[in-house]
């Protein structure tokens, strides 16, 4: 038995999934462990359209008037998202996040845009414009992304099926993506330290097989062995989210975004060309009213000094809900006859009842 | 008579447009001086809907594989433009530059793509996906912008229509903008230096009319004084773009964008806290192509210590193209009754014939 | 008369300064309006050796442990100050600012280490290191600058100077800078709004004299003319300081630190190539513990609708303290003989008294 | 024997350094083979002064007159170090890149800028002033670092000294550097891909033991239980260079330069907040002129579809340089009786031969 071979069985050996670091993580294990966070998605599985619609919601209130601080740090700006500019500018959120394939952005921002409108009739008139924020990978292996196969509809349908239970995988956004060359998807996690908890959402589409590092071991190699026929160059991309209820303004909070890079970076990618890595960080904490007249919020930020445990939650928590997205995304065949494989299936056979068993304890995860 | 007044009747009396600065301006005075660059509108002007869209076209070619260096500068990022991310990771445009309403990036972006597609076919399949660039102004005093009455085919109109005679004010997507209060829109200018030419086209939807600098002048408190009526605050933005044929690479064209600032600063402008304010700068030098196998352009760059004349061409052609803007933007009425003023309505009564005269003595620029 | 000249005598006429803005200044017009902030000079002038160091204090207590948020905007990095990395990361200052020449901001920095350790034994062992920040122009025409005369004396005796009456012109970090070809320095200035003052501080070493723009006057041609033999290209820098005491947060003050740019451009700067312009604000509305068991502050920051009249008030005061540190600046002859004008004395002669006038009047200032 | 004893097993069973990644490196597994490239190191090692100066030279050249293309990228501003503005804004180094800790930075850019005026007298005259460039870490648990015990003269050292053979740990600036509560310091390696090279060398000084990844093991835990001793919070530091021989300009190097913290990140750090996390990467493969009027570099960069291989080696490079900067460190005594462990210490009995073996292997690299 090779040394590769050796350090798969000890992956699948141990009967669970890989847990990454020691900090615990929440009830949920997922981005809604942090009060108030939602996720909804609509999913579109027929034939060559394999895409949706992911929605992460900071709260369940009228976002436009009461905002939500946050910030983004782009690793790898190979990415269409539309929103970053005013993010970085004002350091707020005011729509929920959206994710989905990158051709169909456009129609998600109007979307969202309707949605404010509706919502809030002086939007672009006596109140200012709503500033969309869509993010996106390309799903295009799986998915005919030609199709622009998303309308305003499946926007609104994810919005409406936000709850605190967070499926995963092959779903919502995630349904066509790929991730080191294998069925790859939306994965969550949670981790508390000093009474706070940050949450991490990933829409993981990145990767060459051969880089895979799953939980420490380098399993790439061995992996894209029995997968000989795969061999193409990365087109991927993945948006981190990362919530937490830690009282961070946007400065702060754009250092907690970076360090969902580093969760990242112990799966094995190195934020290639192609790839738009793009992580965004926001605080539960205090909203900031759309109008001036309302009143600030006032409590005190966290001191920078006290930032360590929550950045070893960022990177742990990204890293542990790359790992679920790869866990838990079945097998898809999408457009042309294009398969991805599901990493389950390619562990050696003793994974697949540990899988299970995993997938059983963690049912509150579905 | 005031000190104010004597003001203004110094920029009237002149007989014609104020000119900026000491460069020459090209033979157009016009962003289109840059040899391959053309412009083109599309006006939607019908009671409630007036709006547009304007696009910039670095050269007549396919720019998906030909791509163009640019870079920008965010100089306030209240704003909703889609495309800066990998134009910042990239350093390249590769598609037509469009300008729209707020609400309506969203319907520009999907045609491009379309657009991108229709050339490629194998846009987002063997070749990478597109990268749609949407700025934005909100032309909400004038227009009704949540009809979002922009559609894909009123871009493709506007590509169609692309021609190195630059319309300027009330067009394209100058049709509903407001500009320090009075009647904004698009307006073009061109310096020449050392051998290259820098030419400026703006959106101009900024400022309050106070503030209104024009050429030196301080005019804003007397013109402020005869508009009594309109005091609001500002919900404007500006975007700013720069054509330069000198052999520039995306960090210097960066330097240069910065440089659109000056000249917007010294027509009184703050950077106002609503106002998106973004300038891009390309260079028509050379193009750097999509597909990897092609082979990269080899000639020199422009040393920095040389970039002080294109630093200078940028700031007033700027300015001047701004000074375009207000003079040959008419009068509109909108939603509502709404209307702005043209400058040249506010101006004393002499400067009218001026105006006349200046209109027909640059009649190359219709 | 030519045009030039009817400008420039508009100008003198007035028998008084350039007023810059609608907006009043504070009772000093400096810097110091903003309370608590003091200046200190110290200066050397002996023959080839023109040069010195100017302090800015935000408060009077101990900065290492009471630190002030603080931002910065590089308008053009063509500069080598120090301490702005750290700036950027934690949006907070923990010594007094510096300004020296280019070739002393080692010296600088040296001495701020030491006066920091002096009054916290613990400075790089239990608690942090401290970061030094000096800014600096190259006032190298005027002063041997490879000399390095500056000492970490020199530093230790501004701050010991430093008091709310700012001497402005040659002195301090302004006794050896050049502003447009002209004899630069020092100038202060600030601005009122919503109960709220922005003071501005600047060392001027910046501009070529055909550029000069002076309260919207383009004076530099005719002062050109007269300045004959002196045709050089520009090698300068500003640093421009804001303070204020409005409840800004450190995204809040970059985005006022940008505006300093704006008051910059109305005189006549393209943010050239060769000069290093970056501007600094902070507020004084609270301070951040250096210690994390400290209690952090909780007050309310200013709603960012609010900042317009900030932003008019930084950029006014930019402008108007640099058209003081012109003003204000005496004729000095420095090493080989180079020798830089006052402005005064290159205006028409009826200035000369008004300008004595103004010196009377603001005697405050000095 | 516990799962961790059994992985801190597997690291020594191996009778060699772990070796990252499956991309080979040079001949001498040092940042010295990118060819041109010499490192020296000056060292302090008396009772409680245990410091240096490390200085890696781009080329042998003048680097004032010749510059060489290179970016930054700060994964952590917690840092004191001079000279990244002006690179930032130019795309240039222009002396040689010098590490030393925090308290003497102003020393040794003293020294840079001396250097460079000896060299080239007309510096801060007719040629433009110099941009010195020194990186810090706080070496303050074994150094008495408010001694402030570097000199000029031990930059000129470091600097005489430089050669292609890179000695390794506890040496020049890494004297007093921990590492993961270890002994830290020197660290070089390089990787080889598509007929280029890539070569790290870093200064490593930060982390908590218990959150160590040795080449994917997560031994931190078990190495921290061995150390009950030491628990202190993190005030490290690291500096992450990297040379290339590849044809990339200052965009494309902020690139690479970025993918250093994919090393980093791998070996456990989460970029802690009070670390001052660095990376800069350089470029080789053509120099830019300091005067204007001579040729400037006329070659083709690479394309960016290109880049994935050396974003690879960069990260493979970096971790690998970490490994061996812990690799190669021997024990430290500095102030106060102050102690720094090895990691060959903590390591289970049967790796020490190993670890001799190795040294004895590479000796080429002392």
């Amino acid at each position: 038995m090779s040394d590769l071979q050796h350090k798969a069985l000890a992956v699948s050996d141990s009967n669970h999934l890989p847990t990454i670091g020691q900090l615990p993580s929440g009830p949920r294990n997922a981005i809604s462990d942090v009060a108030g966070v939602t996720v909804g998605h609509c999913t579109l599985a027929e034939g060559p359209v394999q895409t949706g619609v992911t929605v992460v919601k900071p709260h369940s209130g009228n976002l436009f008037l009461d905002r939500v601080p946050a910030a983004a740090a782009v690793l790898n700006g190979f990415g269409k998202s539309i929103g970053l500019v005013q993010i970085e500018e004002l350091g707020l959120l005011e729509t929920p996040i959206a994710l989905t394939n990158t051709f169909s952005v456009a129609a998600v921002a109007q979307a969202q845009i309707r949605q404010c409108v509706a919502a809030n009739p002086e939007t672009g008139r006596s109140l200012p414009t709503v500033n969309p924020l869509v993010f996106e990978c390309n799903d295009g292996f799986l998915n005919d992304i030609q199709r622009m196969a998303i309308t305003e509809q499946h926007y609104f349908a994810a919005c409406d099926a936000a709850q605190v239970n967070v499926a995963q995988g092959a779903i919502g956004a995630g349904r066509g993506m790929s991730c080191f060359g294998l069925k790859g998807g939306i994965g969550t996690a949670s981790r508390c330290c000093d009474g706070y908890t940050v949450g991490a959402l990933v829409l993981a589409n990145y990767g060459q097989l051969h880089q895979l590092i799953l939980a420490g071991e380098a399993l790439g190699p061995l992996l894209a062995e029995r997968l000989a026929q795969i061999n193409e160059p990365e087109k991927g991309s993945i948006i981190l989210l990362l919530a937490t209820d830690a009282p961070l303004d946007a400065r702060q909070l754009r250092r907690l975004a970076l360090r969902a890079g580093v969760g990242l970076a112990r799966t094995g990618s190195v934020f290639g060309h192609g790839s738009g890595d793009i992580a965004l960080a926001f605080s539960t904490a205090y909203t900031v009213p759309q109008e001036a007249q309302q009143a600030m919020p006032a409590g005190a930020m966290l001191h920078d000094a006290r930032l360590d445990p929550l950045f070893q939650a960022a990177a742990d928590s990204t890293e542990q809900a790359i790992i679920h997205a790869l866990w838990h995304a079945s097998s898809v065949i999408g457009r042309d006859g294009h398969q991805r494989h599901a990493l389950a299936d390619l562990l050696p056979e003793q994974t697949v009842p540990s899988l299970h068993h995993v997938n059983h304890e963690n049912s509150d995860l579905h």
